[in-house]
Order: structure tokens, then C-alpha cells, then sequence
């Protein structure tokens, strides 16, 4: 078998799975099947999808409810042959998501691809291990800082939040995602952001990576990635969900672009967020990425206001760090951080993650620098295995983020 | 003002869409208000969105059922100003339906351009005038036709089946959306379709466009684009959601493309499908593929079995027709289109549509000639005011049509 085994969730009005699932593999492959003439169906034989299981699991009441009848849930997986298509994401979802999510209550919940197909993709170009490198930090979770606010800011203001940031000790920190190159350009961020990262690092010996947000055209992005690249980016932060998975894929394979990408699920939402309908969080911001080549993939904690639940979270970071022949991709889960959540973090997605804080850091008592103190305590203290109220000395930075936050 | 107002659809379950609304537009903004410095807030008052409207309405019982509460639902229009993003399609989505996309029980159902901030955008490059112009035809809604499972076919098939539905009085035959340059390369079917069309041509008088899927990576359709266009290419189809509106836009814009290009609508449902999530029908594939430049949208039809409401297909067809200082997108109502239905489609959709059958042209007892014949039949019908019934004589392709599907 060479191809890709695509997992659907359906919730079918006809109750007959087997129907269904056999007019999908039919459908999006080779069309008609008995109808055709016996010499048609040999020659056409290795391009037809083939249904490999159909489990029927129970509906849920509420979802019952919202229907107004009870239709049949089910899981079912469908192999299609990598004859039919070329070797991109695009053509990829066409063949097993395009006019089929146009059909009815069904979700792309999973999709696989066999080792020759696997191999075809570039898969993250420096990986957590590359990553770690540029950093030179093995031993704990990176620490990274989220601007606060910098719509309509000049570059100066930017450059002293991005000291202040700086100061607290963060191995990252990021642009917004709605920082576009308006007031300030890409390269101008890169050059003094480079400057400013350089003095702090002069005095207090740790490194500290930014990752600039890169927009603009799709087709003026790589130009604007190779002069930035050129410039001394260290990292670029991009909206896939508002290019394509291709695009990523594209600038993580250029060889002229020596840049770590870190994937934000800016709109991701809209295919993931609903339960019937779209693509799995899991599958999308976890899987996809990291096959098209993300260094980092953010998505949202389970810990915050806007959260994930905890299993899908944690699917996706599993689906970014499994073993699959491909570089790891970090996993950051992100929004509602502050320190007293890092044992919990830690627990739930290990060493080999990005901790990722807007508020629990520029909103602690001494400001971000206070909370990026706050942050690498937190993270000392548990990974020595004492508890954060244990750890916390008087009127230190931790104990004033815990006296806040909890 | 100058910028995009956004609608949206939400259910509120901490029942204060006042407060949702107020966070969003400062959210995705300028972040924090009220605690800035008054010189702040005056540099950056600008830059800040404004909440243009709230309104309250019912929540429906099915979904206070799937819920298992009563949220409230409303919409809520929020005017975001041009000075904070970049004049680009991934700038306006990122900023409108971003993080936002993420937060909950949300749904983008508009976007309204400012007109300094639509007047950026090209629109079609040919629209319904042009595409008339290149068909010569005028005064009856156009007649498409879609191949019937081609996956795994030779360029030898794929002539022969275009051959005979041209024979048919098709105005146009489109690639299946799943047809990869795998089996036979974009060029090849380009110039071999150039060849049997003009066959055709040359014994019946009537033109026929091949519609030829462009496919690959993102960054080679340019090149590939160009190289099909001096070969020819009549018009590109375009799986527009699984690359990216803003990829449509640049094929629109290069102006060494002069092709047609049609949006097909492969992988919009994982966007659109959901009533409480994700992105609105009519924006997505009205709205939206008009302003980033297709000349023709396609969409499910309100009859077939994948069937959107019919209010929702009027709303797409409405968005790609109505002046708004663009050209004019053609609607393609696709999917369970049969020569029955002509006179619904007219009534409906009007003279400026594309009539676009699958199964309804090649499942007529006499083949795709018939099947063609039989639409076009059933069109003239329409449009002389005669019922299809009274007009078509005995052993017609619009009688055996008829007596096929009613
Ligand atoms: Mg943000
Ligand atoms: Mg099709």
C-alpha cells in the first residue's frame, strides 16, 4: 500500500455506515464501480478507495437533540491509493476532505500516511533538538513572551518592550499575530529587535530568539523570509491557517530560508471548532504542521479561558513528538498562563514544550521582567520537585505572581 | 472610515453581548483600553475597533439543546480600521477571525469593505461580460458539463469523453476537481482539449471551454498557469480553499494570466458547514471568491442531494452578482442538477448562471450528446415561457429526460 488512510467521523441519517463509507471510497476515486466494464474495473483496480474498517459508536443525546432524530454515529477509514494524487497537502485534502465536507455531518478526523508518502515531506527543518541548540537549553521547557498590545507602536516602543521582555529571562519572544508590517516592516523589527537582544544578552548572558510575524502576499513571502533571513531573523512566526499548509510547507523546504517557523492557529478555528463538522484539532494543528514542516506549533491551553479540552491538547502535542521519522515539532500550549499553572503544564506535556505567557507576564506586580522571573522560578522549582508555595522565598518575583494568580 | 466591518454570530452563555463585543473590538485591536495612559489612548484611539451594532436575537431550541443551556445568541458588527493591517486577504482574516476563530461559540457571517479598502481588490479579471464575450453567447444561462470518473484515465479517454460532450452543446466541461497532473499533465490535457474542441467546432459551430484543474505545489502555479495559458488554457479551475484565497488573488492579479479562472469548492464545507462555528456560506464562496477575482463560483445547488438551504445558495449568488463596483462572478449552482430542474434554476438563479450537470448529462439514456441536448432543450423551453412538458416532442433528449427524472 502507498497512500493515505483518512479517518472520518459521520453521523449518518440512513443508519447504514457500510453504504456510506463504500459511496466515499467510490466517490472520490474512481466514481461508478459495478457498472463498469470488466476490463475498466482491472485497469482501474489500483486507483480505487477501499474502506478498511467502520466502527459504530454510541450518539451523543445532546447531539441527538440538535439533529431533532438520532442518527447513526460511526468512525470509518478509507484508503486512498497515492496513485490518484500528487504529492502536496492541497491535493491531498481535495482528494479525502473536498466536496465531501461539503456532504452532510462529517468531520476529517485523522489521517495517516503510509512510510514512501510520509517520507516525501520535510517534516519541521530544525526541530525541539535544533531548536534547543540555537538556544543552548536542554534541560527544562522554553520560556516565551508574547507582546502586549503593539498595534499602531512605533519601533521604539517596541524595542524597549522587547528589552523588558528580554530582562525577564524568556528564551522566546513573539510578535503578535495581528502585528502586521504597517507602522513597522519585518526587517526593521528583525534589525533592532536583533540590536536590543544583543545589548541584554551582553549583560546577562542568556539568549533570547524573537519571532518575527511574517505577512504580507503569498507570493512576496519567501523575497520577505530571505531578506529578513538575511537580516538575522531568528524566528518566523506565520498564520497558516490564513495562507495554507503548503505555504508553510514551502518555506520550510527552501534551502535559501535557515529560519525555524513557528505555526500560529490564528482561524484554525474555523475548520476545527465544531463537533460534527470540519477537521480534529489534533489532526490540523498537530499532524499537518508538523508533516509540512512547523518548528512550533501553538495552540490553545486546556488551562485558560479560551481552552481546549485537556485530551485534545494533549493529542496534539502527541501527534507533534511521537516517533515518526520526522524532527519533533515544540508544542506551546498557550493563553491563561501564569506561573502557578507551570507543575500542571509540566505534568500534562513534559520537558520538550514551549511555556507561553501574555498576561502572566506583562500583568505580574514588577511587570515583565517580574514575571519572567516569576516564570523560570516556577520552572526551577518544579522540575527539583518542591511545590511553588514551598519554593517561593518572600517579596520574590515567584511569591508575588502566586499571591496574584494562585 | 476606512477599514472592514465584521459580523458576527454569537451565543453568549455569560448573557452580556455587550461586554463580548466591547472585548473583541478592543481584543483584536488595541488590547487593553482603559487602563492606558490618556497619551495612549490618543495616539492609539485610530487604531482601536469600534462596536457598530448589537442585536439581540432567539436562540433556537435545538441548539439551547445541544448546549444543554440557553445561551444568547446575537450578532454583533465591529468595524475594524484599514491603518492596522495589510491590504491582503491572510491580514483581514487573521485580524477579524484570528484568535477569534478559537474563542467559542462564534461565527464570521460578514465582511463589509470600507469602498477605498474594496477598491484594492481586483475582482474577476474576465467576470460574467467577459466570459459571455469569449462563448458568444448572450441571452441564456451557460451549460457546463463535469467529466465522470476520469482518476486513472489516459489523455486518449479523456479526449473522447470531451469530444463527446461538446457534442452535446455544452458551453463548458470541467475537470474533476480530483484530477491531479498524475495519469496526463495540465498541458497535455490543454492542448490535446484545444484539438478535439476545435474538431468540434469545426463540424457543429459551437464553442466549448475545458475548464483544466490547475494543481501542485503553491508556489509553481504561476509558472504552471503561464505555461497552460500559451498552451491555451481556456479556464483554470481552482481548489481555492485548499491552498488559499489570497493564491486566487494572484492568479487573478498577474496580468500574463489572462485566463479565466473558477472556483471549485472543495474543502469550504470544513469552513462553513456548521450552524454555530466557523465561517459563512455566502461570505466564504460569495463574497469573498468575488473580491479575490474568480470568474465563476461553484457551489452545491439547493436540489441535489448535497444541497445547501436555498436561501443560503440565493445569498453566495446574490454576494457574486450584486454592483458593488467589481465584474461579476458567474454562479454555478452544482450537484443533483438534471434537465428538470431548469426551470427552477432559471426562476431561482436567473439568466447569469452556469447550468452545471454531473451525473445529469452523462446518465442520459442516449450519453452525454443527449444529455447536453436535452439541458440545452429544456433552457430554450424555459425561456420562451413553455412548460419542458409541452415542449418536448416524443423521442426527444428533453422527453427521454424527462421520463428519466422528471
Ligand atoms: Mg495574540
Ligand atoms: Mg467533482
Amino acid at each position: 500500500m502507498s497512500g493515505v488512510i483518512a479517518t472520518y467521523q459521520v453521523y449518518d441519517k440512513n443508519h447504514h455506515l457500510e453504504k456510506k463509507a463504500e459511496s466515499i471510497a467510490l466517490g472520490l476515486t474512481v466514481g461508478s464501480w459495478t457498472s463498469l466494464p470488466q476490463n475498466d474495473q482491472i485497469q482501474l483496480q489500483k486507483h480505487k478507495g477501499k474502506v478498511l474498517s467502520i466502527r459504530e459508536v454510541e450518539c451523543e443525546d445532546n447531539i441527538a437533540e440538535y439533529f431533532g432524530h438520532r442518527p447513526t454515529k460511526g468512525f470509518i477509514e478509507i484508503y486512498y491509493p497515492s496513485l490518484n494524487f500528487s504529492l502536496d497537502i492541497p491535493a491531498i485534502l481535495t482528494t479525502v476532505f473536498g466536496k465531501l465536507s461539503l456532504d452532510g455531518e462529517i468531520k476529517l478526523v485523522d489521517l495517516n500516511f503510509t512510510d514512501d508518502i510520509l517520507k516525501q515531506f520535510p517534516g519541521p527543518k530544525f526541530g525541539i533538538s535544533g531548536i534547543r541548540e540555537k538556544i543552548d537549553v536542554y534541560d527544562r521547557p522554553l520560556l516565551m513572551s508574547i507582546f502586549k498590545s503593539v498595534i499602531g507602536r512605533d519601533i521604539q516602543y517596541i524595542s524597549e518592550e522587547l528589552k523588558k521582555q528580554a530582562l525577564g529571562g524568556v528564551d522566546l519572544i513573539k510578535d503578535d499575530e495581528i502585528l502586521f508590517d504597517t507602522v513597522t516592516s519585518l526587517t526593521e523589527r528583525v534589525t533592532q529587535g536583533k540590536k536590543v537582544l544583543q545589548q541584554v544578552y551582553e549583560k546577562t548572558g542568556h539568549k533570547t530568539l524573537y519571532a518575527v510575524n511574517l505577512t504580507g502576499r503569498t507570493y512576496e513571502l519567501k523575497e520577505k523570509a530571505k531578506q529578513a533571513a538575511e537580516a538575522g531573523a531568528d524566528v518566523f512566526l506565520l498564520n497558516v491557517f490564513s495562507y495554507g499548509i503548503d505555504v508553510l510547507q514551502s518555506l520550510a523546504e527552501d534551502p535559501s530560508i535557515q529560519v525555524p517557523i513557528m505555526a500560529h492557529p490564528a482561524v484554525s478555528g474555523a475548520f476545527s471548532a465544531s463537533p460534527i463538522y470540519g477537521i480534529d484539532t489534533g489532526l490540523l494543528l498537530g499532524k499537518l504542521l508538523r508533516v509540512a514542516g512547523a518548528d512550533f506549533s501553538l495552540f490553545p491551553s486546556p488551562y485558560g479561558s479560551v481552552a481546549l479540552q485537556k485530551e485534545t491538547a494533549l493529542k496534539i502535542a502527541e501527534n507533534l513528538t511521537v516517533q515518526n521519522g520526522l524532527k519533533e515539532t515544540f508544542p506551546v500550549p498557550s493563553a491563561g498562563i501564569h506561573p502557578g499553572l507551570v507543575p500542571s503544564l509540566i505534568q500534562d506535556f513534559g520537558i520538550d514544550q514551549v511555556i507561553n505567557a501574555g498576561g502572566g507576564i506583562h500583568g505580574h506586580p514588577d511587570g515583565p521582567i517580574g514575571g519572567g522571573n516569576a516564570f523560570r522560578e516556577a520552572i526551577t522549582a518544579t522540575l527539583s520537585g518542591i511545590k511553588l508555595n514551598e519554593y517561593a522565598l518572600p517579596d520574590t518575583s515567584l511569591q508575588k505572581a502566586l499571591q496574584l494568580w494562585g
